[in-house]
């Protein structure tokens, strides 16, 4: 699709109009509807009363679709909290396929590497249109080989929250497994034998979405008690299928902390970088996610608080074993729990009261009255690109193509008062730090420092973080000497070919458009 | 006020116009908004994006409100958790009328006996309209006598959560007496020396008001764990005051069983006819309240579940420290709580997770996917009147005068397989049941038996209950030859005189208007 196009206040070409999926402001910086005088307006749409029930278990989940009045052009949602276990968005799919139910809007809050039937039912003309946070596989190569004819709207976990609650993402039946559930649909992820911990992003689609159908292989007595992370009084249908996916498969990224030098390293520079901003006392908040150097950050830092008696606030974000641990050992008054990444996560949220579940508008949504994010005091993020202005790229690879996940990025990144990027210089010999990245997730605005394992680089607009690095003897380099460090072993690799076709928006986390993925040559 | 007004479908007449407050449609039988095809369209109302804050303390009560933005003509909410002991509504109303702001329309979920200053302000003119679920002392007088402009808006649990969904009752500033809360706004009812137990009230207008303010006497570190009953990303502000209310009056009448012999032989019936329905086994649910025979009915459950080994399902409702100790003996596998009755129950509600929080939309409102009472088994209800139609007046005592309460009563009686009203046949001499109630609150339909310490009249529509309690043995009477038993004693009292002037309007939980109050003469 040929686009219109304006350039927005980080210099990319964005449109403010596309066929089918309407209006856009362009991205003004990422503080700017924030502070001026936008209102929003949070809409929930017209229902039909439900009438007094008991009978809220579908005969099957065709039947619960039949019932939902669910038709061909409407939106459907699912969460990842299964993530690579999750088989309900290929089954529901496939069913759709089935009743000749088509131009179906896929919005699920992410998808992964087990979603690649979504391409076929793209194929198939099932799927035309598809809202999420990232794409893997299949998917990603569909979309980046301009197999969709509507361009892909790609959120952050907060700007999910703020489209659903704002009615622009509007939500007509949410398909939500369940790893227990009783028969008026009280559900929770913190039992069952797909246990997968929280359910932050079904919390929102399940109070917003017009009909909700709670999935569940593990029908259990009512009520379910003692933790409901979604009230029967959200839920229209239960429907009871053999499995919603495999538990083996929840965990994402490594449960260890790594023995990779490299990353080891990364981490050992990360650590000494909030160390030296220090950050680290008590009363701070922190967040870091699962994989590559960040459970090594999370031990440094770990270590660091035992041998100086301190205590922190809270850690926010998809939460780990580790960090479980951490909150047992009294490092942190509570966790607060968006998703879950590991199984160890599951028993914690289910018997430490302190370890709390929480929905992903408290977590990330920009424009609600105080999000967790926006009081965070140091996150940890890691990246597939960064370049010279400190942008961000966690959504296409060196190739050009589709295969990440924005996440909540940008918006731990514009909350936090530390925003620490860790990278390896290289990845296969391509380097990490570009002139520019092929699309930003996270405007470079927000970004206080990218550490790789040759050194940190910190954001100019932060003069006290780089004097106080250098204080603590920390090799500080400037961005592009570190650029070209890294270069003299890589060289500078061809750039990829695209065309101007826009085949994705990446929408800030407040709505404006910050940036565009454009189709591979 | 002179309002034309229609017959609705119990023979009440009711305006469909009154001039400042809308348009309304006549009540028409309990179900049948709920079984027609009945829209309805959940409301929430633009705002202002709230930007990224760590400042939401307010310097004080009045600076809070200021920030607020609070305007002459607008409509601020309280909830009634602290009950008797509540200091917050007059505090905030004494602020208005210092501040020079008027005409005022005050939302409390409902008023008690300490809430007399409401009738000074509405003299003042700071207050001139008024919803709520119930009044007493002062104010009901003064509706009773004419003073208020606008008719009284009275609205049972769960009519006031619909109100509030759809819109029909915007909140400009909600006011939330929180017994803790930390700096950004997370708050709960569970700890703190004014802790007044579930928060369920505060929950729904903290969602849905334009502007949240936490008022607090206790500000404790962040952040509050491990029990948050609203979160932060809902409040705008905090305040902090020296108190928000006398906890030794936050206890609503007895917690102790009475030793009174008619209630204790009301009691002895009602249970007899709940045993004799059949209904209580294993899995079965239950409401009672607080005072009169409500405690001695549980009693007689609670030996009956234990000699039998019955488990039950869940109990809902305002919670006593006796329905926690029934809880806490396995009777139940669940308590949720909308509201909390004793300071027994704070502890519970803190300590035993299968103590639940629950919001007064998952309680009562009849319009969302699945409210508790629409699945409740039993419940035991008071009343100051009732009829020879079964109709339940809970609002106007002997002399007319406004002095009780909604409540959930209309909307348990409509939700309940079995419903049950204890009433002692006389109070003072003066007859409880009337050939016509004068307020209807809860419609007969919905009513299925009255119980008291004379006999037991069952509805007319529920032969089958009438079968069982004759097989058992109960004293079952028609309910005119009760009626008429007891004015061989008390003789018929005269009727009390009231002008045409409607006063104040009986919604019904679905948004009809089952009755209006009229101006004593």
């Amino acid at each position: 699709m040929k686009i219109e196009t304006v350039k927005n206040s980080i210099g990319r070409e964005v449109p403010v109009l596309v066929p089918g999926l309407g209006e856009f402001a362009p991205f003004a910086g990422p503080y700017a509807r924030l502070e001026g005088d936008y209102a929003w307006t949070p809409r929930l749409f017209p229902r039909k009363v439900a009438a007094p029930s008991t009978d809220k278990v579908a005969e099957s989940l065709e039947e619960a679709i039949r019932r939902s009045g669910l038709e061909s052009g409407m939106t459907i949602s699912f969460h990842h909290h299964m993530r690579n276990g999750d088989s309900l968005v290929c089954r529901v799919l496939f069913l759709l396929e089935k009743m000749g139910i088509r131009n179906i809007t896929l919005a699920p809050s992410s998808l992964g590497d087990c979603h690649d039937c979504v391409a076929e039912m793209v194929r198939k003309g099932v799927v035309s249109r598809l809202n999420t946070s990232g794409v893997r596989g299949e998917v990603g190569r569909a979309i980046s080989g301009g197999k969709f004819e509507v361009p892909v709207m790609i959120r952050s976990h907060g700007g999910r929250a703020r489209a659903i609650e704002e009615g622009s993402l509007h939500i007509h039946a949410a398909f939500l497994a369940a790893p227990a559930c009783d028969r008026l649909g009280n559900f929770t992820g913190s039992s069952g034998k797909t246990a997968c911990g929280s359910m932050g992003y079904a919390m929102v689609d399940a109070r917003y979405a017009d009909h909700v159908i709670a999935v569940t292989d593990n029908l259990v007595e009512y009520p379910l008690a003692p933790r409901i992370s979604v009230p029967q009084y959200l839920v229209d249908q239960v429907a009871v299928v053999d499995s919603i996916g495999d538990p083996s498969k929840i965990a994402t990224g490594a449960t260890r902390v790594t023995r990779d030098p490299v990353q080891l390293r990364i981490a050992e520079l990360a650590f000494g970088l909030i160390r030296a901003s220090g950050m680290l006392k008590n009363g701070c908040s922190f967040q870091t996610g699962g994989g590559g150097p960040s459970l090594a950050v999370a031990r440094y830092v770990r270590e660091y608080m035992k041998e100086r008696s301190i205590r922190g606030s809270y850690c926010i974000g998809g939460i780990t074993g580790y960090m479980a641990d951490m909150l047992r050992e009294g490092l942190f008054t509570a966790l607060f729990d968006v998703q879950s990444f590991d199984a160890a996560v599951t028993t914690s949220m289910a018997d430490n009261p302190y370890h709390m579940e929480v929905d992903v508008s408290c977590y990330a949504n920009p424009f609600n009255k105080g999000c967790l994010v926006n009081d965070l005091d140091v996150v940890v993020l890691a990246a597939l690109d960064v370049d010279a202005d400190f942008n961000v790229d966690v959504l296409t690879g060196h190739d050009g193509i589709l295969r990440g996940a924005s996440g909540g990025h940008s918006d731990t990144a514009a909350g936090a008062k530390l925003s620490v990027i860790t990278i390896p210089s290289m990845r296969n010999g391509v380097p990490s730090i570009r002139e520019r990245v092929q699309t930003v997730v996270t405007p470079g605005e927000t970004v206080d420092a990218i550490v790789t394992e040759r050194g940190i680089a910190i954001n100019p607009r932060r003069e006290d973080l780089r004097s106080a690095a250098l204080d603590a003897g920390l090799p500080v380099k400037d961005i592009r000497q570190l650029k070209a460090e890294i270069e003299k072993i890589t060289g500078i690799p061809d750039e990829v070919k695209f065309s101007g076709e826009i085949v994705g928006l990446v929408e800030y986390r407040d709505g404006t458009i910050i940036d565009t993925i454009r189709k591979v040559l």
